[in-house]
């Protein structure tokens, strides 16, 4: 798709790329500019790196004005088909919709969700809507960061509804939490994806919870469901934000329920908004980030140095032979 | 008390300690000798760190050979009381009990729990006992480190059950649990402490929770809150060792229900000894602390530089208002 739309002035350029261009290109919703705004941005190669940076800092201050949506789910549960319904809804309501994907298990076959486009296919249809799978990456870090930069693209090129989907493996959704304004957890009825094999702090993270596929016979279950959430539910602490989640039924088959799911969603927002929460979310996630990155990159350049790699094996072999703390195993790596 | 009893060889040789003869106190189980050595841990004085390391390698190759108990709850709990009661249990049945604390709210007042030592008036009274306050810190993880050295020292003073209790300030429970065996919540029924009011990750990190004060009037409300929090416990997933969670009621004052508590702890060590699982916990524990204390050092004299100092507030306030990305604040920090 990219490659056919593309401005071949712009594909021209691509040695030298004119930053001014693609940035105007982009705010006037240009589709295939974006796109290669986010190549720009996932490029590991050197020598795009400056253009991503002017890209970014063009985009940044016409950024923030979206609201961003997180949805995790496991494979199976439905997540293509009900953003398509959602998706679908929000353009009715005028909204311009970018689906962006965050899938750190992807990183060697590259975008094993969203990979294939044709699971969406209205939305891929629609002018309003912006699809992307997952950047590839080494860490979840770094695929967050990419993400959060094709974010900001996605708002400066006028998208006003942004969401995330992952798959949730590993630290996924903690990554999605922290960069999305509502968090939308997707369930099965029974299926042995209930209450029971819930992963841990999931819950605590959800702002809603979806029993998708519920319809045919498989409304009963979903409503049972959606009970156990809801009794499950009371028993956590409430949310800082003062924002209880909430526990709906939907299937994005049948297009049921995604009205309420919405409404429900727009809620929230004007909830949060007066409560200033929502600015408040949004700039402790800017700082969360920010000492993110340091951390990481403090951490990488440590264990990383070959002095360290050489002493770290040993060093950990002699605290479990007693024969140092840890402490004193700490000091010694950091000394040299 | 430590100084009516202390050696006078060990307290003439202050400015140059004889950590040989030191050493021999504490493994021939002298209170005082282990109160001196844990007092020398704890110094920040720059001539006592030397001594501190060589009483530890010592005392080391003698550590480990305990359980390690630790023990949160509110104030107003009754854990000084239920602390009391479960010692006296635990000295019956043969073993010697250490009491530490964790409490960083205390750094600057020093001690606010434990500090009053009649609070365990039989406790204190016992040969076979050793309690000590918490110690001055102004960190956690200083805290933490401290506290760690001081069970490897009353490890090798002979005590084999260490109790470890905390308040439950911020995130003085993680620090408990991560050098603990075994993880004791304590709770009230009603009076506010309840299911609703429990902090976020706590319930997960349990391994037993005792309803305290269940006597008198109290017990019919005592077994409705068991029922709430066994209820609470299925919906959370399995621990990673397979134990789960066990509730009971007790009543540290009337000494109700303790043999009980003893019993199911007893349970777990075999349990978790025989799956492998207690060495485990142990050996994760280690590197836990190895890597936390490398990544707090990197962190603290990255941020305590004067030059990042300078930067970081100009740069986050540059991130929050949308002038650079949070990722590019972080770079330009790491590169000065």
């Amino acid at each position: 798709m990219e490659s056919s739309h593309i401005n071949p002035k712009l594909r021209r350029q691509k040695a030298s790329i004119d930053i001014e261009a693609l940035f105007e290109s982009i705010q006037q919703g240009n589709i295939s500019a974006l796109s290669q705004a986010i190549t720009l941005v996932e490029s590991t190669a050197g020598k795009d790196s400056a253009f991503a940076k002017a890209i970014l800092g063009k985009a940044l201050p016409y950024s923030g004005d979206s609201f961003r949506l997180g949805i995790t789910g496991v494979p199976g549960v439905g997540k293509s088909t009900f953003i398509e319904s959602l998706g679908s809804t929000l353009i009715e309501s005028g909204r311009k919709v970018a689906v962006l994907a965050i899938d750190p298990s992807s990183s060697i076959t590259r975008g094993s969700i969203l990979g294939d486009k044709t699971r969406m296919e209205e939305l891929v249809k629609s002018e309003k809507a912006f699809i992307r799978p997952s950047p590839a990456g080494t860490t979840l870090g770094g695929v967050a960061r990419k993400t959060r930069e094709a974010i900001v693209l996605c708002e400066a090129a006028g998208f006003d509804f942004i969401i995330i989907e992952t798959v949730g493996v590993g630290q996924s959704e903690t990554a999605v939490h922290s960069m999305t304004d509502f968090f939308l957890l997707l369930k099965l009825a029974g299926a042995g994806d209930d209450l029971q094999g819930i992963k841990r702090g999931i819950m605590e993270m959800a702002d809603m919870i979806v029993i998708n596929k519920a319809d045919g016979e498989n409304q009963t279950a979903a409503k049972h469901a959606k009970r156990e959430f809801q009794n499950a539910l009371h028993l956590l602490p409430e949310k800082e934000h003062g924002w209880s989640t909430k526990v709906l039924t939907a299937s994005g088959l049948n297009h049921l329920g995604i009205e309420e799911v919405y409404q429900k969603i727009t809620e929230f927002q004007n909830y949060t908004n007066e409560s200033g929460s929502f600015e408040n979310r949004r700039n402790n996630q800017e700082l969360f980030w920010l000492h993110q990155t340091i951390e990481d990159q403090l951490k990488s350049e440590f264990y990383n140095r070959p002095e360290i790699q050489l002493l770290i094996e040993k060093l950990e072999r002699q605290v479990l032979e007693k024969k140092i703390t840890a402490f004193e195993a700490a000091e010694r790596l950091l000394k040299s």
